[in-house]
């Protein structure tokens, strides 16, 4: 069955593998061509399994944003993996294609989730609370899935884990925003992946259009066309606006005397640019791009005092492909020497979840405003990935392995485990009646256990057994240091202590 | 592994969670009847949110079981959530009607994981090491999906956790699986669950049936009919058998005496009862029976030194639901005071690996030994829940608010909080340009936040600030005690260290 879609994975992998010299991903091209009588032994296709070295580097990067968000205050939730089938419909404009549907076995239409966005706009519109008076810091790490080509080697699977904070509720203007960018940028930097933020608000990006002289209904679809402006040279986007969009040629150029004078000036200091926007009398007369503008001075306040203002360059071609923002939209971006593009993004969105909400008895939409970032993991995991040799990370948490020396001794070693255990230090001893001495030292080398707690009959009946630092070269120890048996337990978590 | 029993767990958890009176879950229903306009607000049948403080229970739960998992060696991996339906097609029995597949958008035809045992054995088939040199010990904590009727306040959901840990190689006999059943006693006792355990052997069963003359296709069918003797009465059972599976009425009748011998001896030690059949003559003559017994035996020796044994019971009319078992097979059942059932289940399936990596050049399968056991999250979960008040866990991680008195002061609550969460302390404050005093400590008690900066415009240009601990009583502590600035983290670090 699955045989359609392996061509154009292969493909994918053979011209992408070139920089990121990635082994285990290697040995996953090989594996897929295993076949076993009438079915593919594979994964499908954009999926992959993660082994527990690469689970190791996954659950520090988890450890370190969740730490982050806890930080900041962020409580976290959960929502299922696949939701009704309305909730997530036009939500996501041109992409809406990428969901995931299940099949109708019966029941309840059902999606996988697309995003942690839109699920967690539903569950603040079930929460019953005046809209008014719900407020919440929620960070949520899940899977999300996308029916997108994938690229495996950079990280674009189909299916990937988000790491979302959010901030909802009535608050004054920018200020959980700027929080926002913070906690981004505070990430990011725990990870150690160099970056800039571009920003940019959606009023402004309107008013540019407006004043251009885009149709109103037009404005979220040339505004994806836009959004390409950072892989694509202009006169494509002109292109694509004016033959497939049916843009008036006029007011095409209209825009592209922003955005390639935006281009041109994306280096200076964002305030300098926004000094150049104010002096646009044209723009400056619509009122959704002033107000635009003046929330990202404030903003820019804000971030002053967070000391990361200088990291953040207003970009005028920014416009995320998603419906759902309404003002401040940002992207962190990766310096060349990573070479992987988009790390994070998010924005504001304050009428999301009065879509789901519905209006109070005046006829007012009971939403709840929202500003939030989502931080692409598995792009950061495929850098941590490539920084790390594999074979140096320490995946097994085994601490001390019991080992016997002649006679096989199980019962003997079964016995020290369970001591071990209940101590709460984490053991493991071979499952063999009678192991072979060098399988046992060679398990601690490949496992990087650090103690063995050796055990011989004469030993034992004295009550004894031996402890060796495998760790240390030094010969003297070769056979390990003799222990009291009732010692060993604070022996060993004192040298525990110190690891 | 051995999920393969949870059909069963599920009929356990309907008839249990009675005396669990849980709002939240009730709460969940209601909003399910909540309708806007053309859709309706609600997570998909048999699905659910958690809140912030659910998973900070939840996440607990996950925790100390992780911990176990450790102690014991296990290593971790990550599957997809979905698999090639080739995959999961015939492993499952009469349950497979419950899997949930996706639909058909063009490529690979993918249903979601039902279990984490057989996605386990397509990765370790897919590791292409010859399987006699592969050993691991896995867990793994994830979601599973079945199409099942679900209860919802019962526990009984659609999507649900498992936590598993599997120990995958070519062993001596019984060292595996007297670990695993050590590593579900010691996951059990950790969350404070009291339980018993039921055991049985494959074999034993298997001979038994033979023995009382069931033919070898109906083997697996009877066997399914028997497992369910813990909820139904012989007689019912053995009509099942006679009317729906046309079995022999004699034959049943044999069966019969085996099942209700045990059943009035099924609280002796399990030494007793094996000492019953070893001398049942017609029994031991049956190889694979003589075999399991003997299995028994030395696992008891096993579970002997683990000082587990004696809560061991030999069980045969415990059977489990699904196809791949062929040994040792084990349910951890909760005793009457949590009312809950099974609450983790598990056994021996050697052959499963074999099905998905085929044959080696003399025919014979390259299939690698498993042993496991799936700890029923949901169930511990719903038990943890019923214990705690919910309004006494602190799902909030704030550790420091910061409060103005006065003048709103905006800018040097960011200044400050900016400090803070450099100094790695987790610090929150109102998103107001003058936020009432009132309002900021109502906030500190419902977050539990133990400690609050008090800044002021006087205190500031002296360049103080003042704390308070606001779990204090004490009045005269009332406006928080003056630190000068420079002091102020040191201080703060010192008094979150002894929280």
């Amino acid at each position: 069955m699955l045989k359609t879609s392996l061509p154009s994975l292969h493909c994918h992998m053979r011209h992408s593998l070139i920089r990121l010299s990635y082994r285990p991903l290697m040995t996953i091209i090989e594996k897929d061509k295993k076949s076993n009588g009438n079915f593919q032994l594979k994964t499908p296709k954009g999926t992959r399994d993660y082994n527990e070295k690469e689970m190791t580097i996954r659950q520090g990067l988890f450890d370190t944003i969740t730490k982050v968000f806890q930080r900041h205050g962020g409580v976290t939730i959960d929502t299922p993996v696949f939701e009704l089938r309305d909730i997530l419909s036009e939500k996501y404009g041109e992409e809406s294609k990428l969901i995931y549907d299940l099949a109708d076995q019966g029941g309840e239409n059902c999606s996988l989730r697309y995003d942690l966005t839109v699920p967690f706009a539903r569950y603040l519109a079930m929460q019953g609370k005046k809209p008014e008076g719900l407020q919440m810091k929620r960070y949520q790490i899940a899977k999300v899935y996308r029916r997108d080509q994938p690229i495996m080697t950079k990280g674009r699977l189909r299916e990937f884990y988000q790491c979302d904070f959010d901030i909802a509720g009535q608050f004054d203007p920018m200020i959980p925003d700027a929080e926002v960018l913070k906690v981004m940028c505070e990430a990011l930097d725990a990870v150690k992946v160099p970056f800039n933020i571009k920003i940019n608000h959606r009023q402004i990006l309107d008013g540019m259009f407006e004043v251009c002289g885009v149709p109103k209904e037009q404005i979220r679809s040339i505004s994806a066309a836009i959004d390409k402006l950072d892989k694509l040279p202009w006169e494509n986007v002109k292109r694509e606006m004016i033959e497939e969009k049916k843009l008036d040629e006029a007011v095409a150029d209209r825009i592209g005397s922003y955005v390639q004078h935006l281009n041109t000036t994306h280096s200076i200091d964002a305030f300098n640019l926004i000094h150049l926007l104010e002096q646009d009398t044209h723009l400056m007369a619509h009122e959704g791009a002033s107000r635009g503008l003046n929330e990202i001075k404030l903003l820019l306040e804000y971030l002053d005092v967070f000391k990361i203002r200088d990291r953040v360059r207003l970009d005028l071609s920014l416009a995320r492909g998603l419906d759902y923002y309404t003002g401040i939209i940002y992207e962190a971006v990766t310096d060349k020497s990573e070479g992987l593009g988009s790390i994070a993004a998010g924005g504001r969105y304050d009428h999301l979840v009065g879509l789901f909400s519905g209006t109070n008895k005046t006829g007012k939409p009971k939403t709840i405003p929202c500003v939030g970032v989502s931080i692409g993991i598995e792009r950061l995991f495929s850098i941590l990935l490539a920084r790390q040799k594999m074979d140096t990370i320490k995946a097994n948490p085994t601490e001390v392995y019991i080992i016997s020396m002649g006679d096989g001794l199980l019962k003997e070693r079964m016995d020290i485990a369970q001591e071990l255990w209940d101590a709460g230090i984490n053991a493991s001893y071979m499952f063999k009646n009678k192991p072979k001495l060098e399988k046992q030292w060679a398990i601690c080398d490949k496992d990087q256990i650090p103690f063995a707690i050796i055990v011989g009959k004469e030993e034992l009946e004295k009550g004894q057994v031996r402890i060796k630092d495998m760790r240390s070269k030094d010969d003297n120890q070769r056979g390990g240091i003799i222990l009291n048996r009732e010692n060993m337990i604070s022996e060993l978590k004192n040298r525990l202590k110190v690891l």
